[in-house]
């Protein structure tokens, strides 16, 4: 794509978050892309924009692309199912299995080519994906989710314990295929796509894998991925595994691998204490807060509103196939309805989220992973949705911009998305 | 419609439920229609009907038809708005004044048109519906709910405390209204339509006009419908507005309009005790469960799995527009994620609702309410949806029928429903 295809105006109803307590909601506005940057949203044209070619959407909702900072692209084949499990057995009797067929080529392409499809289509501009072990399918996806135009880093997976024999990997194995595949992207030249480490989880690494992990994040100037804190029976274990750790996210702190240095995505945190949430602090760590994951497994809910309020880094996901949609939007709403049920069922202490806080979570918190991206501020890079709500029936018409946005979370899918960018490419 | 269109076969993969305990899956298999009744689902078709047209699905799923418990009408317009509020102040700002619109019958038109209309090509086949206060209004919904084929009970509101004065009514031209509208509905010849008694609630009615609206009831044959135990606010409400109960429940049997005697639905029962849940026994209640409106509105969450075990009757809601969608499908997602936050939350001695046992609540379970209805067993009416899950994608070539109808809850939609019944008759 020429440069000069990255500059344009969009006209329309624009809704976007400068921070979690501040949602802006401009009827009849301008957005401005240069270069692939927004140079803000505007109730009149600037005349220096004049030249610009001008994108009429009639009205229609223009907010960020929303980022989804946990999804597992192997999963996708098996979303919405084995629901009545929670996370151990569930893992037992349709991740492991279904991972280790991405060892066949030929199956990683026909499945990951229907994950790549969807998410073309969805909501999702931005993402951090979890692949398999297999380094091979995992170059396949990278190749596929570039051509998408969604910008991602992924991650081939690695785990050298505690996982059944037909997909468990030795450690040393486990780190030069790592190396390797890091080597072979040097030459791929891809723009939208990135790698990211990803030890799985603490129970299916040792700290040796850990740590040899961090040494290549340092090395290749990776970040890095895991999960944490999900489960109470997950946790136990982790203290019978590393019995010198403080809490569970000691135990990456411990291996090097959660560094105040390496970019660092942690997902769930569904049961971090003060202990624990210090850690992330001091680590910088971002929160991939998986509402429906949170509900479907059994784990528990994330407390995100106190998150915010400690001035912790919190992002939106969808994390399939714990979750069972890629949808972001449905994210969106189960992340209000994780709230308030935690709020009225478990603490009443910490309040449920606004919907001005899901939807700054959705889009500028995870999006500060990728650097200035989740918003329509100045130097922004231009990811954006094209919205067609008004498709969606009512007799009401004096709905406001906001009102408008949020009856959207609950009633929209993708057939509403009328276009979509990221970095001010055009997707969709 | 001619009875000969009432009778053929259809021949899909057929999943119902017997009980909360028992889903049925039958691959390649024929499920009958005869004058409007279901024959049974059959794995090879019986001689006997091998002259009755087949309709070939080609493997779609083929589920009953689902049972909305309780809706509102006139919110429909709102739906998915003021979703950062709880039941009271939501009430004051969105419900009020929007229901207060449907005097204007121009307005109602417009509005109920775009109900009846998503209704029609919803997964709703049977639905208990409040509309507002106004009579000519309700009469103009019934005659719109008529034409779609869907077939529903539709109940004029009636109030007489506690509204705003700009749509609160009198005690006897509540009555006198009420009356007329029965009347009048005598003459409509409805085949699909019916009305049920509909006080608001409680709070909104003194025993003078219950008292008077269960007159009516027993003269007309009309079954009621209310809203119990939503919010600890409105319990405490009742407690103080109604001081001679034992419980909210007892307020309803006091006025005799809770009665053995008398077809009742009730929706929400969040927060009924042992002393209400004896109440609902002994009368028959049918608890509508609202899981998105217990959500959205912060209300709890009712312990449906313990109503089951009880033996009460419990169907499924959408309870638009406290519920955002009139989407069975969603409802029947969230019925199970309600359940889960509530078993992990708040009381781990209630388990989760199982897949199979939400489908039993939102087919035969709010069935019953009407009859013979909600599964194919033999003598039950032949309400029926046949969706086509395979166009979802998945790389996976072997899931189970279950598994098929599982996946369908979390991503299935509107689009997937090719075909659609009501006691026989085709809708979509």
């Amino acid at each position: 794509m020429r440069d000069s295809e990255k500059n344009f105006v969009l006209h329309g109803t624009v809704v976007y978050c400068k921070s979690a307590e501040e949602t802006e909601a401009c009827e009849d506005a301008y957005v401005v892309c240069r270069d692939g940057v927004s140079e803000g949203v505007f109730e009149e044209l600037p005349g220096e924009y004049k030249d610009m070619p001008l994108i009429e959407t009639e009205g229609k909702l223009i907010i960020p692309g929303l980022v989804d900072l946990h999804i597992h692209a192997p999963q996708y084949q098996f979303r919405g199912n084995g629901m009545d499990m929670e996370l151990l057995p569930w893992l037992e009797t349709y991740t492991f299995p279904e991972e280790s067929k991405y060892k066949d080529i030929s199956y990683a392409k026909k499945a990951y080519g229907l994950f790549a499809e969807e998410m073309r289509n969805s909501a999702t501009t931005r993402a951090c994906v979890f692949a398999t072990a297999h380094k091979e399918a995992t170059l396949e996806l990278m190749e596929m989710l570039e051509k998408t135009g969604i910008i991602s880093y992924v991650g081939k997976v690695n785990m050298d314990r505690n996982v059944p024999d037909y997909y468990v990997e030795d450690t040393e194995e486990s780190v030069s295929a790592t190396r390797e595949w890091l080597e072979e992207l040097k030459s791929k030249g891809f723009e939208n796509t990135f790698p990211i480490i990803t030890p799985r989880f603490t129970p299916a690494c040792t700290r040796e894998l850990m740590e040899k992990l961090a040494g290549l994040a340092r090395e290749f100037g990776a970040p890095v991925q895991s999960h944490l804190s999900e489960n109470l029976s997950e946790i136990e274990w982790v203290k019978e595994l590393e019995p010198d750790t403080s809490c569970y996210a000691d135990s990456y702190v411990k291996a090097g691998i959660m560094d105040p240095l390496i970019p660092c995505v942690m997902a769930h945190c569904v049961w971090s204490d003060d202990v624990e949430t210090e850690v992330l602090k001091k680590n910088k760590v971002f929160i991939a807060h998986s509402p429906e994951s949170n509900i479907n497994l059994c784990s528990g809910v994330a407390p995100v509103k106190k998150y915010l309020e400690e001035g912790l880094n919190v992002g939106l996901a969808s994390d399939v196939a714990a979750g069972s949609t890629t949808s972001m939007f449905a994210s969106l709403r189960n992340a209000i309805y994780a709230s308030k049920m935690r709020n009225r069922l478990f603490d009443s202490n910490i309040k449920p989220l606004t919907f001005g806080e899901a939807l700054y979570i959705a889009t500028k918190g995870g999006g500060a992973f990728f650097g200035k991206v989740g918003s329509f501020e100045k130097g922004y890079s231009f990811d954006a949705l094209i919205l067609d709500d008004r498709s969606i029936p009512t007799a009401r018409d004096d709905m406001s911009a906001i009102e408008r946005a949020e009856r959207f979370i609950y009633l929209g899918d993708d057939r509403h998305i009328k276009g979509k960018y990221a970095a001010g490419r055009r997707i969709l």
